[in-house]
């Protein structure tokens, strides 16, 4: 777990190699966000992801979010190790 | 065209019914940011996608900007109208 937590938010930043890389590993924090019907902000670009994680409806953290950074740990690992 | 100029970079911002629809709009940036070889700076999540474009080794917006802009709104004119 690489995951800070910041401002009522968990956030997660992954450098990587390009654009194209980056693209790749937000796509699949997709499948785990629609199955938990929980979803991230996400910022990305060249090199770049940030992954932010709160629970808008109750205005901070909860275990909805934990569960999704664990989820979305175990979707990028391949690309973000 | 919906772009504003803002902080030297031009901004675009599109709401969205959900969060896929969000991250299909912004996959379809990847193909004209990857054929021009100039990227933008995307947010997303449930409802919205931010785009930001700029050119961070002139330190502006050039005209790599606006013609990414072109392409990114014929890109996105299914979804975004």
């Amino acid at each position: 777990m690489t995951w800070i937590e910041k401002d009522n938010a968990l956030e997660r930043e992954i450098r990587t190699p390009d654009f194209l890389s980056a693209f790749n590993l937000v796509s699949r924090l997709v499948a785990p966000a629609e199955a938990l019907n929980h979803h991230p902000d996400v910022a990305f670009g060249w090199g770049y992801v940030r992954i932010r994680l709160t629970t808008h409806d109750a205005g901070g953290l909860t275990d909805k979010d934990r569960t999704l950074a664990a989820r979305i740990d175990e979707a990028i690992k391949p690309f973000a190790g």
